[in-house]
């Protein structure tokens, strides 16, 4: 980030910042600011946010961009500023002009050459799935409801098709524009916790509807519906149409991002905070 | 629940169901119907949806009434209904006609002696405290936040004291209207989970703010602004005044109400449901 001032000399802002950003999805329309001004996005409000506390216009690099619905426990995001502030000043500074469903969880000075997208080397979702007769009431947008009964074996057993470097593009959105389908699943477990099933994905990178898309084919399997081993028929057909359902953005949760250590990170809650 | 026919004979509701709801508070002014109209309660709401489903002016009768802001997982109401319905259509057909922020679990017919609130014989309520230099995103609203560091040693040390029949004067709020102050109770544990420290307490009954007004003098015992031994001290009071503060209600949930085994109804969650 830089500015012009009167004399025409360019100023680069001289410190970078990386902060740790919790938010429930259910009142906006994704993390990444639109084009018009009125539509409800968290970039926005964090932005907002931020430059109240800054002092100047602030815009921020986020690790990876949720969509309309999608919670975080542990977005991370950088910014250029002039301020120089302490980490608790950012983090309960910035809070006080966040809405209750936002918020800052930590606050680091990071050299300039870190990047919140490209400097990170692994993320990790978390999907929860609250099975019962009956929808829920409390997290009510904060997990996807399902009246079935889950088979987290059968689940797991068609997660390990996807374990490891594959072309995704049977399990991303069509209108994905990442050049390459290929990315690397390190993890994916399924398991149950009390009345949720839980899909815990790990992998360097992941694509549009990517996490979605693969919860829609584990459902379909735990609910009986389908094999384990259509997991691996969908991923080797190359082809969104034969995909799943892409599961409901309600029960997602961006809850990890990995840098290389140099930067020196606090480190994540296994997140969301209730499940530990 | 009884009316009068054109004839003016009376009829009395044939049938008598007992359901348990699940709900967040935040929204509401407490479970109670107010005098006027346009105060939100949760109880407006249920008897709105039931009314729809029962074609007929419904009231119900619940476990206990719960303050502004308290949540519960597991509220049980009864109510009297000329409508014959089966046990499914009294939930999925309510839920329709509840917001996401209210959802019938399950519901039953009992016997016309069945009483949400004089038949019960325990009740349980689970108080979550989330641990955090930072306040919460998800769940706001869903937990009480503190940004101190709770010993939960200490807390249960404290918790102690007040296990078994004593007069809890001090613990309730200066305006209950309970004829006794007397209680029981029976269960009383204060445990860490991840980021929450939980605690869970069970007793024949309650008494006005008593489970938050004993949150608040555990929360102080846990972050070291008193001893242990306070608790009994403000016990032995018989005063209110000598307490400490009344915890929100934002972590209170209510949980359980027993009632005899006669009645066969089916059981609680361990509720909430994302702590089991």
């Amino acid at each position: 980030m830089s500015k012009q001032n009167s004399s025409g000399a360019i100023s680069i802002a001289p410190f970078r910042y990386a902060l740790a950003v919790e938010y429930v999805g259910a009142a906006y329309r994704g993390w990444q600011l639109q084009a018009h001004d009125k539509v409800p996005t968290i970039q926005a409000e964090v932005e907002r946010a931020l430059s109240v506390v800054a002092n100047h216009p602030v815009q921020v690099v986020c690790a990876g961009r949720t969509d309309a619905g999608v919670n975080a426990s542990h977005q991370v995001i950088h910014f250029d500023s002039w301020a120089e502030r302490d980490e608790r000043a950012w983090v309960l500074g910035t809070n006080c002009h966040l809405p209750d469903d936002i918020s800052i969880k930590w606050a680091t000075v990071v050299p300039g050459c870190f990047h919140a997208r490209f400097s990170a080397r692994e993320r990790r979702y978390r999907y929860l799935i609250y099975t019962s007769p009956s929808r829920p009431a409390v997290l009510a947008g904060g997990v996807t409801w399902t009246h079935r009964t889950l088979n987290t074996e059968r689940m797991q057993e068609a997660a390990e098709h996807l374990l490891g470097e594959h072309d995704f593009t049977s399990y991303r959105a069509v209108g994905c524009q990442a050049r390459s389908p290929v990315r690397e699943i390190r993890k994916l477990s399924v398991y149950q916790s009390g009345r949720l099933v839980v899909i815990d994905v790990s992998a360097n990178a992941f694509l549009h509807h990517m996490v979605r898309n693969i919860a829609g084919v584990l459902m379909a399997v735990g609910a009986g519906d389908r094999s384990p081993d259509w997991a691996l028929e969908v991923l080797q057909a190359r082809d969104r149409r034969q995909g799943g359902v892409t599961a409901p953005p309600d029960g997602l949760y961006f809850v990890d991002v990995r840098y290389p250590d140099i930067f020196r990170l606090p480190p994540s809650d296994p997140g969301p905070y209730f499940l530990s």
